[in-house]
């Protein structure tokens, strides 16, 4: 490999971990190639491909000598990080001796354990919930709530095991302060989602449901995602199955998303949040590619950016009063005896149902909430899984209001406890809190943005997540760029008047 | 990496490769994406995640360790191979020593130089074609010619060295055996074309030239590479500016094209010769996929499969009685006045010109038998760079009786020196010589193909070429690989009697 000169540990040790970002973003294509283009029959031999630069991968991040150099570094830089904040050096030495320490702690036998449980867990998984038979799936997932609470052990944590499981998605996070502003969330929003049902006005969203040619719809997508700051000259947009978001190195971006020719929702609101994952990646500096100022603060930030263009800005008023005519212009057949404010409110609709994916943006965060608590009492033992399925329905009937007749609907919906991801839900809806946050402090820096995006302008907006959260990569943790972006700690409130006041408007309470 | 028990060197070998694979096979999926789907501006860093895959494949493959393997294993086998076709487990080790005394013996200082020297003489090349100016690019070809005279050295050679360099690409075969059959075809091939020059009737190659949209040219192009024998489970079709075939694995064959929407022949004869090549692929075996006895045995045999499907089968008039009438479908606009007959002789249209690529079936050995005489001479030194421009023009007027007017249609036309390619132009015209002899010899077995052909039934063939050359691998080198398969040593004949016969009939000579 390319070797600059090396004088310093701290130039020894960037120069690793930079090498080791050539293996892994190689990695990622791989595995975006086997989810877009791959052949049919190519699958068995992608997984020892993948299985052979992961086993790479790995090996370089848990090196030996790479942790002597870290260990070093951190020894120098440990008082330069008191009360402001930290300098690039202090910055990089954290972050690369932070996932060098987690990922050195797990012994390699419980993360064999764990990869293995993994993926007989999802494969199970499939099974049981086409069967709608949880007892199938019951055993994996014993296996690997056990593998994940002796995971927590060994990465050790203060207050609670699931501390440990939420460090590895939103560093800086704590179980308690998650519990807190869950539960003042819920109460707000349950009482807010019963006077939405509760009202007389409907929006009509089967205007959504009409003819929607899919050529037209991925010309559209392309265009608005460009439009809010997507730089196809750095990035793609193919078609999956499930859609993603995936960085292939400093200027290779590339989203997924998936076309329903009777539902305009899908292809156009995922490509918009996939797009603000895009746009948050090509805004982290590339000169640090690999390296922790050159790499995404936390999950719970990174969701921050694609619900912030999602819908902040493409499920504004604002926002449709530019692109609604030119929707009209695609998509004439379907939308052309149909009017921008229906429109607006058909893509605001609010159901409460049973099926996370499909949420409305004030549901969306009791899901979460109902799986966040749920799995906190499981990874505590407070939760025996034979009583899983009963505590998921019993919640579902006091968040929502609903009550699926079935487990595939219900405790067998979702992959992520099946692949061994505890600890990831809860970022979904700090990135809904973040989100309103960071909108809130970018209209105090640059004044109202409703009349802009009117015009279809969203650069200051874009400029301005570039400026102060995009660039910092890795500075903070998540809660500490908040603090630092917003003036304020993590709190619901933001998001509970942005969702009041657009709900007040449009179901006339 | 996954291992499996390892008992036996030979064991211990073949894994080494297996896994050496893996990455090369990752390596394939960096460069096709990289011709194909990657972001305009993600070029400079995959060069770096090329780089790191590339130094650890050539690490890999002139491992110390791997070579004492080899070493031993091949003073067990040596006397296994006479008089007998080898073993698989002679075979295999005789491949894989091969590859790495070959790698060994060049220095890596010399190693590196050749690989700089390819990237400038390229970057050069380009610029030195736009500007007409061989004299600029004059000093880089020097500077090339220089160390492949030096790596045939480090390689050696028994009686020229430009056998060293033809071995890389052509194993068995010696320059003197290519330089008699180059002078026996060229010595029947220049009266034939005069004639074809003379005759008083011409094909309307026009027709080509109309309207054919791109879309309907792809379902076409798909639809009769599949029904020659291309598996698109196991495989795709993409457009990049240089069509190429490359393998990502086992069950991972990727053929590209180009589409001129003015020309019918670009994408439909281009899909025709990679889906000959990719036909090749797919029918090695996929048990040794890695391994000698699963890789394709020279670059001659491999373009005989492009050759053979391409112009023996795809512009035969059988072929075309079967297709025609569905091309008229496919193309109702352009084709619909046009007889079978008329169009049969366009796509069979030779003229002598300047340039290789556009060249016909006929003129094409011509360019190669040019291309060959001036590169060995150069090798030899009895050819002074200065003298080179000249040398092409006598040679063309000699050959094609044209004269170019300009450097860059003339000696600056084709990539392959700048980039250091010495001794591959023959294996284009080997690969002429061996599709005739197989085709020969596919007949003897199977009895006459047309019939079949006009009926569109191509497995019979298909299947006698996984059979009697897919299947061997590199058990045999080129050369006794026709000799088994064909019963005769090499030879003009075939491919003379097939272009005669054929010539003779449209041109009523």
């Amino acid at each position: 490999m390319p070797q600059k000169p090396q004088n310093t540990t701290f130039d020894k040790a960037r120069q690793h971990a930079r090498q080791t970002a050539l293996l892994q973003s190689t990695l990622a294509l791989l595995e975006w190639d086997q989810h877009t283009k791959m052949p049919a029959q190519a699958a068995a031999y992608r997984a020892d491909q993948i299985t052979a630069l992961a086993t790479q991968v790995h090996a370089r991040r848990t090196d030996e000598q790479f942790g002597q150099w870290l260990a070093e570094l951190a020894s120098q830089t440990a008082t330069e990080t008191e009360n402001q904040p930290p300098t690039d050096t202090a910055a990089t030495v954290t972050g690369l001796k932070r996932q060098f320490d987690r990922q050195s702690k797990v012994p390699p036998e419980l993360a064999s354990a764990l990869a293995r449980s993994a993926s007989e867990g999802q494969t199970a998984w499939v099974t049981a919930r086409q069967n709608n038979d949880f007892a199938a799936f019951r055993p994996y997932l014993q296996t690997i709530v056990d593998l994940k609470r002796e995971e927590a052990a060994a990465v050790g944590f203060q207050d609670h095991p699931y501390d440990a499981l939420i460090d590895e998605y939103e560093p800086g996070m704590s179980t308690s302060q998650v519990s807190s502003v869950v539960k003042s969330l819920s109460e707000a929003l349950v009482p807010l989602v019963a006077s939405i049902a509760d009202s007389s006005h409907k929006p009509d969203a089967s205007i959504l449901r009409r003819d929607f040619p899919i050529e037209a719809q991925e010309v559209f997508a392309k265009e608005v995602s460009a439009a809010i700051g997507f730089d196809y000259q750095r990035g793609r947009l193919d078609v999956t199955a499930h859609p993603f978001c995936t960085e292939i190195g400093p200027h290779d971006c590339r989203l997924t998303t998936r076309y329903d020719r009777s539902f305009f929702n899908s292809a156009f609101f995922g490509t918009m949040h996939e797009a603000g994952h895009g746009i948050y990646e090509q805004g982290l500096p590339t000169a640090e590619y690999g390296l922790p100022l050159g790499s995404y603060c936390s999950l719970g930030i990174h969701e921050s950016q694609s619900r912030l263009w999602e819908n902040l800005v493409g499920r504004s008023r604002s926002f449709w009063e530019h692109y609604f005519p030119i929707a009209q212009q695609y998509f004439s057949q379907s939308l052309s005896d149909v009017k921008e404010s229906e429109f607006y409110e058909a893509v605001n609709c609010v159901r409460p149902s049973l099926i996370r994916v499909e949420a409305d943006e004030a549901t969306y965060n009791l899901h979460i909430a109902i799986r966040f608590e749920l799995e906190r009492d499981l990874i505590s033992d407070n939760l025996p899984l034979a009583d899983l399925p009963a505590a998921w329905n019993e919640k579902y009937q006091q968040y929502l209001g609903v009550a699926s007749e079935t487990n595939a609907d219900g405790v067998l919906q979702d992959v992520h406890w099946s692949a061994g991801l505890f600890g990831y839900f809860p970022t979904y809806l700090l990135g809904n809190l973040y989100a309103s946050q960071f909108f809130e402090a970018a209209e105090r820096d640059l004044g109202e943005l409703q009349s802009g995006f009117s015009e279809g302008h969203f650069t200051p907006l874009k400029t301005w997540l570039n400026q102060t959260v995009h660039s910092q990569g890795q500075r903070f943790d998540g809660p500490r760029l908040g603090k630092h972006v917003t003036g304020k700690e993590l709190s619901h409130d933001q998001l509970l008047a942005h969702l009041k006041s657009k709900y007040q408007a449009i179901y006339r309470l």
